[in-house]
């Protein structure tokens, strides 16, 4: 066994512990007077590591088809991140979430992400969608 | 589904993947002059989280049957850790990673706990500890 050992398809349930571990779910609202509600909504999904790990990134991205793996935007310099914006594949993120499910508490923000993409399909109560967002990633307990 | 629907038993997969976004393996040599090589040398796993996840980090305890679940000794109050300290155990849970292999570096230095844990079943040499200890938790690439 070698660390470069990576040729084996990943597992389905190692990626969702994996991202119990390290994934981020997120939803920025910015104003946009382009938008018929006036602002636009950008859910993401980010899964940081260490560029040591490139190649893993890679393999997760290429595992789910979607997503593109690059510099992080915070001002460490040695990571990166698997980064998924399109709501089609957030969604398709979601199904295997929603199949292979979140064991840390991290699922409570999975579950606030999903019904905000849910509502992005209609046209979204941006007052809902802020309370929603004003309580994730906070280590609430419910 | 529940955040609290965690009956399900845990999948192997899903611990390897935890573990390989939150698991730390360290070495510690303290010097200790009741040893015969003059130092006592201590293996530890920990898996810090925080405390909100208590119930799963006792999960993952009760899964392997065995390891501590106490508050972590960093400053930070609200984090908790299962930790593995004997070398029985730790050798378990190393069979565990053989079986269901990390995919991130951190490979590397489980690889590298396993040979000092394997070392240990002999005098060891505490230099060649030292020089793999030395490596451990660099982020390094080899």
């Amino acid at each position: 066994m070698t660390a470069d050992n990576q040729q084996e398809r990943l597992n389905p349930h190692w990626i969702t512990g994996f991202i119990d571990g390290e994934g981020c779910f997120m939803i920025q609202i910015n104003k946009n007077h382009k938008m018929k509600t006036g602002y636009q909504i950008l859910p993401e999904f980010r899964l940081v590591q260490h560029i040591r790990d490139r190649k893993l990134l890679e393999k997760i991205a290429k595992y789910f088809g979607f997503g593109v793996v690059r510099k992080n935007s915070s001002r460490v310099k040695t990571t990166l991140e698997w980064r998924v914006r399109g709501r089609r594949d957030l969604k398709n993120l979601c199904d295997h979430l929603t199949k292979y499910p979140l064991r840390t508490k991290k699922l409570l923000d999975f579950l606030k992400f999903r019904t905000v993409l849910k509502m992005m399909d209609n046209c979204p109560d941006i007052t809902k969608i802020r309370n929603i967002k004003s309580t994730m990633n906070k280590g609430s307990q419910i």
